[in-house]
C-alpha cells in the first residue's frame, strides 16, 4: 500500500509502497483510512523534538489523527465489525493496567501511539486495536472528523477540565484560534456558560473564533493582556486555555489569570517560567493536557453528530503530503489539513 | 501595650509601647494574644520581599500566626464572646463577596492580612473580626496551637487538595520536614492512605518526620530524586508537596513526579522553570497554595483537640523576638518559635 | 403598609395594613418590594403542611420569592446601598456557622426563611439582611425576576448537581414543565450538553418546554415510562429531575432511571417508596434539593441578564392575591404569578 | 471436580462432581480456588430473591467471593500468569463499553456475575477473565482475603463515596458490624478522619467494632436513634452507612441523618419509604451501592497487604457448605465463612 514514511530527522517524509499491516493479536483491528489529519506535531517530529520521548525506529509511517472503516478484527474484538465507520483514538491501550481501569487512557502503562511511537495513518491502512476505535454516528464521514482524533480530542479534554470551574459569570480565555483552538471555543460554548474571550494574532482567526461562538475577540498586537484584564473587571480570567505555548503565550497567559485561576497548558515550544512566590501569593495552577480519553473522544463524536462542534478542514491527496506541509509551515493552510488516500 | 514593629526594610523590628487596638466596626473582635508564631515569611517581610505585594505602610506590627482569648466583640459578632480561647485565621474577610460566599476565604475581595498588610499579633492585643476567630476545643491552649494559624493551615490546605488524588497504593512525597512539613506529614497520615516519603537535608528533620508518621525518609544528599523514583517503582509519585520551593527543590519535585502527577507549590524563593513540552507530554500539574480556608483551620483544630496533629514549638518572651529571629536564621530554632507576651 | 397575612391554617390570607419593618441589627436590609412570586408552597403553607416544620406564629406575612430595591441598610452592610435593584435570597443567614462558611447557605444553623418562618414579601417592604441580597444586572427589573428567588433558584440548584454527571450523549428527564420545570429545562441547556426529555400531562406545558429548548417532549398519558425508555436506548436516563413529586411522578422517575442513575427530588407531596434491593442492584441514587445557595442565585441572575434564562410570569396587584391563588389552584395561572404592590 | 450446585429454589445446594471449566476465549482465565466466601446473598439466592434479576438457569455453581491461583490463561491475557495468587473481582467485564472505559465495572453492559448469573467459585476451579483478577501482594493468602471480593469490596466502595464528604469533625454512623460492616469501619478509619459511631444489636459485634477502630458504639436496643443524635450534638450524622437494610435499619438511618446528610444503602431486604417533603426540607440523599470497581478491589488488597484492613473469618471444607449455611442462618457463624476445597 501507499504510505508516508519518515526516513531521517530533518528530512521531509517520503511517499512509498510498503507492506499492508496485518492482525497480530486477538484485540487487533485493521482500519482502512478515510482521512488523516496533518498536525504541527508532525513538523515537530520531523525536527526531532520527539526523538527521545518516542524512541521510535526509522523509517516509520507518520499520522496520528485517523479515521476510516474497519477492515478486519481479531477474535477478541466485540465492539466493531468490518465495514463500521470509526475514528481512531490516538493510543493503543491494554485495558488491564490501573490507568486503563480508571478511564485514564493517556497513561496506559503499555500504550503505543501510532504515528508517534509506531506506524501511523498516513497510509491506506492502519493497525490499531479494539479499545481504540469509536464508532461514528450515522451520517458522519471519516474524513470530516479525522482531525478530532488528536486536535479535537486535545482541545475537548482540556475544556472538560476547565468547564468544572466555569460557572455563569466567569471568563475563559482561549489563546490561539487555530486547529485546536477553534474546537476549544465550540466545546466551551457547549459545556459551560462562561464568557469566552479569544486572543489571536490574526484577524482571520478571530473571524473564525466569532463564527465558533466566541463572546469577545482580542487581537494579539501587544496590548492583549491589558485588553483581557479590562474585559474581566480588572482581575483576570478564571481559566486561560493556551493553545499556543510559545512566543510569549505562556507569559501572557499567566498575566491574564485571576487569583485562584488555572492556566491550561496545551500548546508547546516555549518554557514556563514563574517565580514560586507568584504561584503561591495568587494561588494559581498550571494544568498539563495530553490528548484525551476514549470516552472524551466518544463524547466529541456525539457533538459532531449533532452538528454542535464542526471542524474546518482542507483536503489533500495522500501523495501531496509535502504540499500540505509546505502550506502548514507557510501559514497557507486554512483549517486542519486532511490527507486522503486515493 | 508592648508590640514588635517594623520601621524599615532591611532592619530588625523594634519592641516598643504602642496604643491598644480598639473596636471600629460591628464585626470587630479584639484578641488578647496567648502566643504568636514566628515564620520564615517574617524574615522575608523584613528583607522586603512582600513590600510591593502587601503595600503596607511602616511602621506596623508583625505577626500573622496568632491565638489567644477574646477580649471584646462588636455588636454584630455572635459566634464568640469575651473569654473564649481562639485561634485567629490569618485573613480578615468580608463575608459578602463571591469568594467568601464560596468558602474561599483566601480570595476575599476585601481582605486584610494582619501581620502582612495591617497590624499583626506580635503584641499584647490584636484587632481582627468575628469571621476570623475559631474557638479552641476544650483543653487546647492558644500558645500550643498559634503556629497552626499559618504554618499548620497552609500545610493542611495543600494536603487536603492532594488527598483527593491519593488512594491506597499511591505515594506522596514531602519535601522539607520543617515547621510546615511536619504538619503536612501528620495531615497526610490522617486524611489519606498513601505512602508518605519524606525528603530533607537534615537527619534531625528526618527523625522528626518518622515521629510524625513518615513511611519512608530520604536524606537529600544529591541522590534524592533517584531514591524517590526507586521507592515508587521507577515511575515517580502521584503527589509531591514542596515545602521548600528553592535551592533545587522545585527541580527535584518535577523529577520525582509520575506521569499525570501533581506538584504542590508551598515553599517559595525559587523560580519554577519547565519546558511546556514536558508539562504536556507527561500531563503534570502545578498547584499553588496560599494559607487555607476558615473551615480548614476549624478542621485542623479538631485534629489538634483529638491529639492527632501535634506542633513542635519553642517558646520565647515577646521581648526576645530578635533572639528568636537569630535562632531561626541560624538554624538553631527547633520546631516553630512562639512569641509569648508576658 | 399593605401586606398579605395568614391568620389561620385552612383560611385564605387577608390583605391588611401593618407596621413597616425596621432595621434591628447592623446587617439588616429593608427592601421595597418590586414583585413577589406566588408559589404552590404558599398553598401548602395555608393547608398546614409546613406548620410543624416552620414553627411560625400566626398571623404573619407570606411571600418567599422577592425582589425590589434596597431602601435602608444597617451599619455593617457594605455590598449594597439604597436604590440598588436586588433579588432576595430566600434565607437570612448568619455568615458565621460552618455551613455558611462552606457556601452552603441552605443549611445555615441560624437561618430565618421570610415567608415561611418569619414575615415575607407579600407586602410593600421586607426586612432581610445584607447576606441575602443579590444586585441585579443593569436592565433587569425586579418584577421580572422575583420568581427566580425560589422557583428559579431551586430548579437551577438541582440542575447544577445533575449537570456534573451529564456529558454529551447522556439524557436528562424533566418531569413537569411548570413554574420550576421551565427554568430547569433552560438551565440544563445552558449548563450541559445532555439531551433533555420533558414529560408533562399538558400539551400546553410541552409547547412551553419546546420553546425553552427541550430536545424531546413526552405527553404523560400513561405511556410515559415506556416512551422515555424507548428514547434512551431501552436503558433509561442518567438523571431524572422530578419537579412534581406526587401523583405517580416518583414511581415514574424511578422507572425511567438508568442503572447508576440519579433521581433529583424537587417537587413534593408524595412518598418515595422503593425496595432496598432495587436501590442496590441498580445502584441508583435519590438526591434531595432545597432552594439553593447565594452564589447559585447570583449565577442565575447573570444568565437572566444575558437573556439565557427567561421566566414566564403573570402579574397581579398585591391586593388580588386571592384571585391569583384561585387561578393557581384552578390551573388557570400561566407561568408564575407575581404580586406587585401598587 | 467437586462443586456446590443449586438445583432448585427453596432447596439447599448439593455437593457433586461436575466437569472442570475450560478456556473459551482469549481473555479467559481459569482460577484454582483457594477459598470462597459464604454470603447472606447466597441464602437470598436460594430463597429465590435473585431469580428474576439474575435469570440464571439451574443447576449452577454458587459462590461469588473467590480467591485462588491462576491455573491457565487465554492468549490475550497479559496481566497474570499461571501460579499467580489472585482475588477475583465479582464481575466478568468486557473492557469495551462506556462503563468499563470509565472504570465503572459494576455497570458493564456485557457483564457476567459468577455465582449469581453464571457458575461461581464454590468449586475447585472457576472460569473468569483477565479483567477480573487482581494479583495479591506478597504474603497474602487467597483464603484469608477471599471474602473481600464481595463483602469487603462492597463496604470499601460505599466508604470511598462517603469519605469524600467526611472531614475532621464530622460523624459517620455504621449500622451493623457484621461481615461487611467490620470492613466498613476499618476502611473509614483508614480513608478519613471522621468519628465512627457503630450501631449493632449484639454486644459481641460491638466488641469487634471497637477492635476495628470504632470511636463509639451504641447497642441497638430501641434507643439507638436518640443515642446517635446525642453523640452528634443533637443534629445527626453527615453519613449513615446502612449495612443491614431491613428490620427498622432504613428508618433508623434516616432518623440519624443530619440535614444535608447522605444515607448509603448497602444491606437490603426492607423497603425505603420516606415522604418527599422530608427529603427536600432536609435536603438528604440516598445512595445505592453495588459491589465496587476493580480499582477499589486493588486498593483494598493494598490495605490488606499492609495489614490495615483485616477480615475475620471461619473456615469450612467445601463439602461442609450446608453446615456453614446452618451456622450463618443460626447466627453461629463468627466472621465471614470461607469454603475451602480440599
Amino acid at each position: 500500500m501507499k504510505a508516508v514514511r519518515l526516513h531521517g530527522y530533518g528530512q521531509r517524509p517520503v511517499v512509498e509502497e510498503v507492506a499492508e499491516p496485518e492482525l497480530t493479536g486477538p484485540l487487533d483491528v485493521i482500519v482502512r483510512i478515510g482521512g488523516a489529519g496533518l498536525c504541527r506535531t508532525d513538523l515537530h517530529i520531523i525536527e526531532g523534538q520527539w526523538r527521545e520521548k518516542s524512541g521510535v525506529e526509522l523509517p516509520y509511517i507518520l499520522g496520528h489523527e485517523n479515521a476510516g472503516w474497519v477492515e478486519e478484527v481479531g477474535s477478541a474484538v466485540t465492539n466493531v465489525q468490518p465495514g463500521d465507520a470509526v475514528i481512531v483514538h490516538p493510543l493503543i491501550t491494554c485495558g488491564l493496567c490501573r490507568a486503563c481501569r480508571a478511564g485514564d487512557d493517556m497513561h496506559c502503562e503499555n500504550n503505543l501511539f501510532p504515528g508517534i511511537s509506531t506506524n501511523g495513518g498516513f497510509a491506506e491502512k492502519l493497525r490499531t486495536n479494539g479499545r481504540a476505535v469509536v464508532k461514528l454516528p450515522d451520517g458522519v464521514e471519516p474524513r470530516d472528523v479525522a482531525a478530532h482524533a488528536d486536535a479535537g480530542l486535545t482541545a475537548y479534554h482540556a475544556v472538560k477540565k476547565a468547564a468544572q470551574l466555569l460557572y455563569p459569570g466567569t471568563s475563559a480565555v482561549v489563546i490561539g484560534a487555530g486547529g485546536l483552538g477553534h474546537i476549544g471555543i465550540q466545546s466551551l460554548k457547549v459545556l459551560c456558560a462562561a464568557r469566552v474571550i479569544v486572543v489571536d494574532r490574526s484577524e482571520g482567526s478571530l473571524e473564525l473564533a466569532r463564527e465558533c461562538g466566541a463572546d469577545e475577540t482580542v487581537l494579539a498586537d501587544g496590548g492583549e493582556v491589558a485588553a483581557v484584564r479590562e474585559r474581566t473587571d480588572g482581575v483576570g480570567a478564571e481559566a486561560v486555555l493556551d493553545f499556543v505555548g510559545e512566543g510569549g503565550a505562556l507569559e501572557d497567559s499567566i498575566a491574564m489569570l485571576r487569583d485562584g485561576g488555572s492556566h491550561y497548558v496545551i500548546g508547546y515550544g516555549g518554557v514556563l517560567e514563574v517565580p514560586a512566590i507568584d504561584i503561591i501569593s495568587s494561588e494559581i495552577n498550571f494544568v498539563g493536557n495530553l490528548v484525551g480519553t476514549y470516552n472524551d473522544l466518544a463524547e466529541l463524536m456525539t457533538l459532531a453528530g449533532e452538528g454542535r462542534v464542526e471542524l474546518h478542514t482542507s483536503a489533500y491527496p495522500l501523495e501531496a503530503v509535502n504540499d500540505a506541509m509546505d502550506d502548514l509551515e507557510g501559514g497557507r493552510l486554512h483549517g486542519r489539513g486532511i490527507l486522503i488516500p486515493s
